[in-house]
C-alpha cells in the first residue's frame, strides 16, 4: 500500500472511530433510559442524545470525509475488491453518499417528530384510540416519503425504507421470497387446525417463581455462549440487544411468573443478537467491518438459538430434566413431549410478538404489504385499522377487536421504523437455511446439542457469519455460505417437518 | 441590558450548555462503570469518556470563550455585580483562565498517569505494598506542581490545588481553623477516653437482613426530601453521588448484613448531596449559577443530614421506633438511649471513612499536612508511611500495623486528588454553623425532628443554600447566611456538648 493510501486510511479510520465512539455513548445513554433512569431524567436524557446524536452525524457528513474516499479510491484502492480496507471504503462510501444528502432540517424534524410521536402511540395503544396516533402516523410516512425523495432510490420509494434496514434488499426481491412463503403457510395451519389437537399450554403458565427464572435462563444463555464478562441481562418493559462497545453487549428481558417462555425464549432470543456482537472482530472497532451487516442476519443469529435451537426437542431432551429440576412442583406429572408440544404450540393470535413460528411470518407479510401501501401513496393513514383487519381475517382467520391489539400493538411505525419488520422474517428464513448447511457441515450437531453442547454451532456461526462483518450483504453471505440466494423453501419444509410431527399432518 | 450583550451572552451560554451536557454524559459513563458495566467493557470505557471529556475541554479552553467573556465585559457588565449573569461571568472568567493555561500535553499526561495509578494504588493497598506505589505518587505529585505552575498561585503552590475543590480558600486560612480545632478535639478525645465509658457497640453489628435495611434506608432518604422520581439507589463498593442532569441525581451505597450504620448514614450522607443537587435552580442549567458551589459547601449538606440530624437523639426519638418495628429481633432488647450511644461511640481508628464524629477531622488534618509538604517538596514520597505513622500516634495515639490501614487507605492520591481532604472536615464544620442559624430562625426545628419532620429545614437550606449555585464562595456564603466567617468554634462546641452528654464528660 502507497505511504499516502495508508496516511489517508488512517485519517478516516480514526475519525470514524471517534464517530463510533459518540455512537457508542448514544448507546449507553438510551440502554440507561430504558432501565434505570428516573422518570424526571428524561427531558435532559434527550438533550443528552441529541447533542451526541448530532455531533456523530455532523463529523460523518462533514466534506473531509468525502475527500477521504474518494482521495482513497482515487490513489488506486478499488472497492470492489476483497479486502477488509476494500470493504470499509465501499460501505462508507455507501453510508456517507446517502446520509450527506439528507438535509439538517429534515434530520432534527425527523427526530423531534418520533420522539414525540412515541409519547403519543404509548398513550393511543393504551386507550386504543388510533384516532389521536392518525395524525403523526401522516406526519411519519410524510417525513420517510420525503428521506426517500432526498436519498434517491431505484425503483418504488419503499426501496430507501429497506436500505436502512438490509443493505441490498428490494421490495420486488421480498415481495418474491414472501410468496414463497405466504401458500405454504396458509396451508399449513389449515392442516394443523383440521388436525383437531391443541397441546395443552397450561403447564407452561404455571407459576414459575421469578429468581428461579432468571438463574436458569442467564444459565442457558451462558451455556450457549453468552459471555457475562462481556454482558448482563437487566429488565425492561421491550426486551432489547444492545452493543455499547467491544466488551460491552447487553439484553434485556421482561419475566411474567405465569408464562414460563415468554423471558426463556426471549432471553435466548436476545443472547443470539449479544453472541453475534460478541463475535465481531474489534481489532477495527469503529469500522464497518466491526459492525454487523444487516438486521436480517442479525434476526437470523436471534432466531437461531431462539427457534432453531431452543424450541427443538433435541435442546430440551437435555435441558427438560434440568428445568424439572429447578421447578418440581411445575413439572413433576409432565414428560419431554408434553412440555415441546407446549412450547410449539400453533395458534392464530392477534399479537405478533406473541405468534408462534408458523403464524409469525404472516403478521410480518402484513405489515410490509401495509407499509408499502402507505409509502406509494394506496394506502391512507386514515383507513390502516380497516385494511389492518381486514389482512387479519384473510391470512389468520380473526380480526382484532380493537385497534390497541390491532394496527397500534408495535412501536415501530412511531420511532419511523419503516422498512423494519421484514428483516425479522429474512432472519427466520436465513436462521433455517444457515442451520441446514452447518447441519452438513457438522452432522453431528443435533447429538451435540441432546447432550447441552453447543461450541461446535457457536464456532461454525463465529467463522461463517460473525467474524465478516459488514463485509457481505445478506444476499451475498446466503450465497458465500450456502451456495445460493436467500430463499423460503428450507424454512417451509422445516416448519412443514417439525410441525407435521408434532400435530401428525 | 444592550442587544449585543444579550446576544454575546446566549452565544456563551448556548456553548456553555453542550459543555456541562457533554459533562453529564460523562457523568453517566462514569456512573455505569461502577455499577453495572461488565468487566471487559473497561477498555472501550476509558475510550468513552476520553473522547467525551476532551471534546468538554476543548470547546471549553477554544478562543471564543475567551474573546465572548471579554466582549461582554467590554459592553459593560461588571464581574462583581450582584446579578445571576455577573455571577457567571465571574465564574467563567475564573475557569476559563484556569483551563486556559493548561497544557493540553499536561492535561493528556495527567489523565492517563492517574487512570494507570488508581489501579497499581488498588493492588498495592490489596497487598499493603507501599513500594510499588511510590513511583506513582511521585508521578502524580510531579504533575500536580506542573499543574500548579501552569496555572500560577498566590502565596504557596498548594493553593493552586486548594482552589480546584474550595475557590476562595487558601493553605493559611485552612490552617488557622484547623489550629483552633486541633486542641479542643484533642483534649475531647482524651476526656473521653479517661470517662472509662464504652458504649456497647454489639447491639447495631447484629445480623441485618440487606433486603430490609435497603427499604428502610431508602424510606429515610425519601422522608428527609430525596426525590426518587429524580434519584436511585444502587450499589457500589465506593459509594458517591453523582449528577447526570436536571431530574436525574443519583446515589450509591454499600450494606454491610452485619453492621447497620454503615449504609443507613451512608444513605443519609450520599442523599444530603443528592438533596443539594437537586435543590440547584435549573432553568439555566448548564451555568454557573446552576451548579455547586464548592465541595466544601457540598459537604455540608451530606454532614447536616447524616450526623448533624442523622445521628441526633432527636432524630432517633422518631425513627427507633420504627426501626424495631423493621428489626424486632435484633433490636426488642434495646432502647433509644442504647442505639444512640452505640451509633456515636468515639474511638480512635485507623480507617478515616470509619472514624466517628470527634475523631474524624484529626484524620484530615493529617492528610493536609502531609500533601502540604509533599507539595512544597518538605515530605518526599517515600518517606510517606514513616510521617504518616508519626502523625497518626501523635493524633489519635495509635499506629497502623500496615500501609494498606494506613497511607495506602484513600484512592484520592492515586487519581490526583490533592487538596481534596480538607473540604470534609471544611463541610462538617460548616454544617453546624448553618444548624446553628437555621435553628435560630426556626427555634421549633428539634421538636420537629423528633417527629419525622424535615420540611422547615429542607426549605430553610433550599432558600439559603442551594439555589445559589455557584453565586458565592464558602466564605462568602458562610458570611451572607450565618454573618461571620467559617469558623470552627460552632463545631467544637456542637461536639462538646453532643458527646459530652454521652459520655459524661
Amino acid at each position: 500500500m502507497s505511504e499516502k493510501r495508508e496516511k489517508l486510511l488512517k485519517e478516516l479510520y480514526d475519525t470514524i472511530n471517534e464517530i463510533s465512539v459518540l455512537g457508542s455513548c448514544v448507546s449507553l445513554l438510551d440502554w440507561d433510559e430504558r432501565t434505570y433512569m428516573p422518570r424526571k431524567g428524561s427531558e435532559h436524557r434527550g438533550n443528552q442524545i441529541a447533542l451526541i446524536s448530532g455531533m456523530a452525524h455532523e463529523k460523518f457528513t462533514a466534506p473531509r470525509i468525502g475527500e477521504l474516499i474518494n482521495e482513497i479510491i482515487a490513489d488506486g484502492l478499488n472497492p470492489d475488491d476483497d479486502s477488509i480496507d476494500a470493504a470499509n471504503i465501499r460501505e462508507l462510501k455507501r453510508s456517507y453518499e446517502k446520509y450527506v444528502k439528507l438535509p439538517k432540517s429534515l434530520v432534527e424534524e425527523t427526530s423531534k417528530t418520533v420522539t414525540m410521536a412515541q409519547g403519543i402511540w404509548q398513550e393511543a395503544r393504551q386507550k386504543s384510540d388510533f384516532a389521536s396516533f392518525k395524525p403523526w402516523l401522516e406526519k411519519v410516512i410524510g417525513l420517510k416519503q420525503q428521506r426517500a425523495e432526498a436519498i434517491g432510490y431505484k425503483g418504488v420509494a419503499y426501496n430507501a425504507m429497506l436500505d436502512d434496514y438490509e443493505a441490498g434488499a428490494s421490495t420486488d426481491d421480498i415481495t418474491k421470497v414472501f410468496a414463497g412463503l405466504r401458500e405454504p403457510l396458509v396451508d399449513l395451519i389449515a392442516r394443523i387446525k383440521s388436525s383437531g389437537k391443541s397441546p395443552d399450554t397450561g403447564i407452561i403458565t404455571r407459576n414459575y417463581p421469578v429468581d428461579r427464572q432468571e438463574k436458569f435462563g442467564t444459565e442457558a444463555a451462558k451455556i450457549i455462549g453468552y459471555d457475562f464478562e462481556a454482558g448482563r441481562i437487566d429488565i425492561t418493559a421491550h426486551p432489547f440487544c444492545t452493543d455499547i462497545g467491544p466488551g460491552d453487549i447487553r439484553i434485556t428481558t421482561r419475566y411474567n411468573p405465569n408464562h414460563f417462555p415468554q423471558a426463556f425464549f426471549g432471553i435466548l432470543h436476545e443472547s443470539g443478537h449479544a453472541i453475534y456482537d460478541q463475535g465481531l472482530i474489534i481489532d477495527h472497532y469503529g469500522t464497518p467491518c466491526s459492525e454487523p451487516v444487516s438486521l436480517g442476519i442479525h434476526e437470523s443469529q436471534s432466531r437461531m438459538w431462539e427457534n432453531v435451537v431452543g424450541r427443538s426437542r433435541g435442546f430440551w431432551k437435555f435441558w427438560f430434566p434440568q428445568l424439572r429440576k429447578v421447578f418440581p412442583r411445575q413439572l413433576d406429572d409432565q414428560t419431554l413431549n408434553s412440555f415441546y408440544r407446549a412450547i410449539n404450540k400453533v395458534s392464530p393470535s392477534l399479537i405478533r410478538v406473541e405468534a408462534d413460528e408458523v403464524t409469525y411470518s404472516l403478521h410480518i407479510m402484513l405489515r410490509f404489504e401495509l407499509e408499502n401501501m402507505l409509502i406509494e401513496g394506496k394506502l391512507k393513514p386514515a383507513d390502516v385499522p380497516e385494511a389492518w383487519n381486514a389482512k387479519m381475517k384473510e391470512y389468520l382467520g380473526i380480526v382484532p377487536p380493537n385497534d390497541a391489539l390491532g394496527c397500534l400493538q408495535d412501536v415501530h411505525w412511531s420511532y419511523g421504523s419503516i422498512g423494519y419488520f421484514c428483516t425479522y422474517s429474512l432472519g427466520s428464513m436465513f436462521a433455517v437455511q444457515l442451520w441446514e448447511k452447518a447441519l452438513k457441515d457438522h452432522p453431528t450437531l443435533p447429538a451435540e446439542i441432546e447432550k447441552g453442547e453447543f461450541g461446535t454451532l457457536l464456532k461454525w456461526l463465529r467463522s461463517n457469519v460473525h467474524t465478516h462483518g459488514r463485509k457481505f450483504t445478506l444476499d451475498e453471505l446466503a450465497r458465500k455460505v450456502t451456495g445460493e440466494p436467500l430463499q423460503s423453501k428450507s424454512y417451509v419444509a422445516y416448519l412443514k417437518k417439525k410441525f407435521g410431527d408434532i400435530y401428525g399432518v
